[in-house]
């Protein structure tokens, strides 16, 4: 019974976390560990002073390791128009992932994707490890904000644009 | 010149977090502190082994250290129908705050929204104070899913409507 009840329970948790609507972000991340790139929602902004964010990383993902190899990571928020560029940054081979969209970068290396409605450059301050997932507290260093806000969010489970 | 470029960053950050479109929280407590209401759009997943959320909450609330002393907190995930509920979930009178809706209890007794999307009740597994936040790692005890999936988002500093 504790088998299914442990499913029953963590089906019921991506249930509930599916209707926790988020930005869909690209985070990348450049350095001595190389360049890497995945989409990931769960990120979320703690306090303006310094400027830190909180990004969450599964531990099993090859961005995981390089970011904590290279110690920074650039927060790419996605724009409506950038839900086509989603399965490319989520292709097998990493390197392609940065095939399509233009690139730039900000303070640390990492590449920041021209067009996103914002990004966000940071250094990672600590990690807590959680379970499957690392949560990084990051320091904003450098900032891009498009001038038009448009947004693409992850809810029940599919896309939706905002404008 | 220090200062306002101190200021112009903050701004910047503000703005970059503005477009960081996340779902609109209405996050509760109830315990020997007594209960407390708050809305809040910093909450974001971790692992789903133990299920486990980040709930970021300034520390100037009074919020903040009713959760404190409760040691517990519920995550109610607004539908598209709770957007007027929103000033009321802002009144100063912090006990006014419940006056409208309908409302439950999970596993802990912090207050669950009926007709929520979804809400999360949880007890609190750790704190990391950073700047202006705390940053509860809440640790999932009990969970609600509404059947329809509607969703409120908070993005570009207005709400937007999921369906």
């Amino acid at each position: 019974m504790r088998g299914s009840e442990d499913i029953s329970k963590a089906d019921l948790f991506r249930s509930a976390m599916s209707r926790l609507g988020a930005a869909v972000n690209f985070i990348t991340t450049d350095g001595v560990g190389g360049r890497y790139g995945i989409l990931a929602s769960a990120v979320c902004s703690v306090t303006d002073n310094p400027p830190t964010i909180i990004v969450c990383v599964n531990r099993s993902s090859g961005a995981n390791a390089t970011i904590k190899r290279n110690g920074v990571l650039c927060v790419n928020i996605l724009s409506e128009h950038q839900q086509d560029m989603c399965s490319q940054f989520m292709k097998d081979d990493h390197g392609e992932r940065f095939a399509l969209g233009k690139w730039t970068d900000l303070e640390t290396g990492a590449p920041a994707l021209v067009d996103a409605t914002a990004s966000i450059d940071c250094s990672i301050d600590s990690i807590c490890e959680v379970g499957s997932h690392s949560v990084f507290f990051a320091q904003v260093l450098g900032l891009h904000v498009h001038e038009a806000a448009s947004g693409l969010i992850w809810f029940d489970r599919r896309y939706h644009n905002l404008r």
